[in-house]
Order: C-alpha cells, then structure tokens, then sequence
C-alpha cells in the first residue's frame, strides 16, 4: 500500500519534471470540464477515449522519434458506437490518426473523389464522385447531427508528454461526473522514453557509429488516474500483445495493480475479430462470426454495447 | 578506391540478407521500367522523387518503431513544380505521407468540407465547400491535366526495407534514360536499424526493466546508386541539420564521398524559407524573401528552378 502511494506521488511530482506540459492544457481543461458540466446536467453519459500511438522524441530538436503502430481504428470506430449509445465523446487522439466518420474514407486521395460537375463548370461547382466515397450522404448526415449537437470533442496530442498531461486534465475535468464518466483508453502509448536530461540536443551523427538508445520506463498514469484524479469514474484500459500465450495473466495483473474496472484484451494479428472483456470476477471473449464479418460488422460495436451495459449497471450500484 | 568497392560490394550482397524483399518490388520495378521508356520516348525528363520518412521496426511483429521526423512536405511539393517544368515523375513516398495537389488540403477535416446541396437533398448530391478548401477547382483542373497525361507514378514505401529496395528498382528502371534521369533523394531515411538476427520476434515487455537498443548502421545506397545502379544519371541528396555549423562541411564530405552532382543543404528550423545548393565547385544560397513569404511563394519553386536548369546544362555536357 505504501508503495503504490510512493508510485503515485512519484508520478504526480515527476510528471511535470520529466515531461514537457503543453502550453495549451489549461484553455483544454477549461473547454472540456465545460463539455463535461453542459452533458452532464444534460443527463448524457460522458466518455472519454484516447486513440492512436505516442511519439517520443529521441532528440530535443527532434529528427528522430520512436512511436507506436497504430492507426488509431479502434478508438476512432469505437467513438461513432458510443455516439450511437447516447454518449457524449471526447476523442483524445494522435495528430492524423483516424477519426470518427472520415476513417471510412481513409485511403482515398480527396482529388481522385471529386469533379468540376459539368452543369455547373463555369460557376465552378464541385461534386464528390459518389462511387468512390461510398455512403457519403449517410455518413455526412450522421456526422453534421453529432457535430451540430456538440457531441463531440477533439483534442490532439503528438507526443508522450502532450499525451500525458492532456489526459491528467481530462481526468480533473471530468470528475465532476462520478461515476457516469468512463475512460475508455485505447491509445497505443509508449512504455519507455528518454528524460530530457539525457536526451542529445542535436541530430544524433551517423558518422559516430553504431546507436545506443537507453530509455526508461514511462510512469504508469493508471495508477494516479484511477487513485487520484477520478477515483469514481469507470475506467477500461486496453492489452495488446503479440503472444496470445500470456495475454490473460497480464489483462488480470493490470487490473490487480491498477484496480480499474475493465481491460480489453486483445492480440494484434486477431484483434479486429476477436477480444476478451477481462473485469475482477469475470471474462467474456466476443468474436465476430463469419457471416458478421461478411456484413462488415466491426467488433467495436459489440465491445462499446458490452461496456455501455457495464457502465450503466456501474452507475446503478454506485449511485 | 578498395575500400569503395568493398562498400559497394557489401551493400550489394547484403541489401537482400538484411532487409526484406518487398513482394512486389519486381511488379513495381516493370511498372516503371514501362514509364521511364514511355516518356524517354517522347522527349522528357524523368525525375524520381523519394519523399517522407522510413519506418525501422524494433520487433519482428511489429508494435514498435523508429522514425523520422517528416511529412513529406519538401518531396510532394517539388513534385507539382517538376511536373511544372516539364518533368515526369515517379514519387517514391512514404504511405500516407503528403501527397503532390492533395497537400494544399491536408489539414482539412474532408467531412467538413462537404455540403448535402440544398436543391439537390432528394437526390443525394454532394458539393464541395469552396470557403473550406480553397482554390479548389484550379488546384482540381492542375491534378487532373496531370493525372490523364499520365505525368507522376505514385509508388509507396512504409519501412527502410521497403525504400531501399524499391530505390535500387528504380535506379535500374531509369538506367535506360541515361544522363535524362534526375535523381531528387528528398526523403528522411534512417541511419539506424536493427538486423533481423537481433530483433525479438515479439512485443517487449515493459515489467523487463529499461530498454536498450542497439542500432546498427544503414549501408549508404547512395554508393551503388551513383557508381553501379544510374551512373549517368543527375543524383541530388539533401542534408538536413540542426546545428548550422556543421552544415556546409558535412554536405561537402558527402560529394567527396559519393561522387554524385548536387547536395541540397538545410537546417531544421529554417529549412522553409533557406537553403543551399552545393555543388563539387560552386555553392548558391537560396531564400525566400520577406515579400515572397507573403505571396506565399514556396522554396521549393527557386529549388526546382535551380536544378531543372542544372540537369539541362548536364545533359548538353554529357549528351
């Protein structure tokens, strides 16, 4: 017990020593504890999601960053369910990583989707090709009615350190919501980085020979976050690994230390198919059936009906 | 004069052993074998265009990679003024990286740039919101001209291994047009990475402790590109820096080392609007004046000037 407290005040000291704060976290606590404070007294359901990979520096004029794969499809998908649940979403996602509603029209270059329509050609109007941005009218629709609702919220981040902060502040802006805030962290965010006390000011020279790279262990925010900073919110986090062998024990260690609600365990060459909801008592496995995947049914759907039926039971119990 | 060779040699021998072979490098290489000759024949130049930067993976099943800082910002808009100039142009770019034409609107959300027409609703037809993407039927004739001319060959690489290898492809494709290929190696290519025989296969685990990387060093492919793959062709390489002082020297070392035509230096924090063409026996600074950053001139408008102008005059030297 005592070492988690020490783990936590390390982290709370630390943070701001070892990672750079953004300039512009406290205007972005502002404008999300107010998206926050407006749903709430609206009675919507309020969650945030982090999405897509960290960057994180090797050098402090940076050339060369290590980073994480991730696409940020899950987080992106996952935040149009919760819109369809009622949810209102704030999207915490890396810089050109995938968002919701325009990840459906990711691999098109923009000029292939367009023409100078022919009626029109001397005003100059210009029309989306419909065969190659398919459902555009439907997609658009739903997209302006989240956004004309206020919906949702995005926010960037680049690097670890911007990642860090962001989240801590959108934690403190959305414990004013108890329990019916829920964290849904599906971000891909770096283990291991380099303090800026040991990082090269310049570009690191190809001509000193071979590369050493030390890095250290990233603070676990878990721990603050679910301790400190929105001790009633729900809170699931995500276990990727690339062996299936030891995904289970390692989802059941995370929530042993962290002693958060959920993990979402899932391995990478399987992890549009198939993921096992992972709490303190239980573990259900979802999977996509064959037929399900012929109608391009995503598994994120069945993840945020799953969590969205937890949350509200969670909420129930917890008053 | 041996140790050169043995350079080359090595490089030619281990490029295959410890960098994967992309599956479809002997397609790619055909496919611009065919535009090299296409355009040989009528006349033109051709340039090839690297662009981005390379992705070094950490694990065999990748989670974790290296990269290089780069949007691909320099490469795609050389692209659209060599195209301008007369060129045709292969674009070896790293996937998703900026793109020449669709550049001018990467910042741009597409589902906020969209409009359902009003006196269209029934019939689903989408419009373009011209406040939102501006220029957009001039900027949309430019890509089109160029796109049914057949004038630019898009090719994508994600990791080292794939750029390395689709280089020395397209340094062998261009062999046929002599002194007429322009090599323009604007891309940010890894000096670093991990021999496949040193790699985990799987995610590494943070509860190991810190992490130490060990990085070897990429063989220059500049060497056989100049000496053996396209040794008429007109080879630019850039030099990017963050310390100016060291600049000019290391661009200098560079053409003693590898023999080829020009290096274009520029340092990180002005590399918009400042840098300097080096050559064995001449050095031009080129700069963006106050009132051309107003007009929004681009650097790589004067860069593009300069050397189209060089390659002709190399040309007519070498016939």
């Amino acid at each position: 017990m005592s070492f988690v407290n020490a783990g936590v005040d390390a982290m709370a000291s630390s943070l701001s020593e070892e990672f750079a704060v953004p300039a512009h976290v406290e205007e972005v606590r502002r404008v999300m504890a107010a998206f926050a404070e407006q749903h709430g007294a609206a009675g919507r359901m309020v969650v945030l999601i982090t999405s897509g990979g960290t960057k994180v520096p090797l050098e402090s004029r940076t050339v060369r960053f290590l980073d994480n794969f991730s696409s940020g499809r899950r987080g992106a998908s996952s935040a149009e369910y919760f819109l369809a649940q009622g949810y209102a979403v704030i999207f915490l996602h890396r810089q050109r990583s995938l968002y919701p509603y325009t990840r459906l029209y990711t691999g098109a270059n923009l000029l292939d989707c367009l023409t100078l329509h022919p009626a029109h050609e001397g005003s100059g109007l210009v029309t989306v090709d419909q065969t190659k941005l398919p459902n555009i009218t439907d997609v658009l629709k739903r997209y302006q009615a989240v956004k004309s609702a206020g919906l949702l919220l995005p926010v960037e981040f680049s690097t670890l350190s911007e990642y860090l902060h962001l989240l801590k502040a959108a934690a403190q802006a959305l414990s004013s919501l108890g329990s019916k805030a829920m964290f849904y962290l599906a971000a891909a965010v770096s283990d291991f980085y380099i303090p800026p006390s040991e990082m090269p000011e310049h570009k690191i020279q190809s001509s000193n020979g071979p590369l050493q790279i030390s890095m250290k262990m990233v603070p676990k925010i878990l721990k603050p976050l679910v301790k400190d900073w929105a001790p009633k919110a729900f809170v699931i986090s995500f276990k990727l690994e690339t062996d299936p062998s030891i995904l289970l024990e390692r989802a059941r260690c995370a929530l042993d230390i962290y002693k958060h609600q959920v993990v979402v365990a899932n391995v990478l060459d399987t992890r549009h198919g198939y993921v096992v909801i992972v709490t303190k008592d239980s573990q259900k496995e979802l999977v996509l059936t064959e037929e399900e995947v012929q109608r391009e049914v995503e598994i994120e759907e069945k993840i945020v009906k799953n969590l969205s039926h937890a949350h509200t039971q969670f909420i129930n119990q917890k008053g």
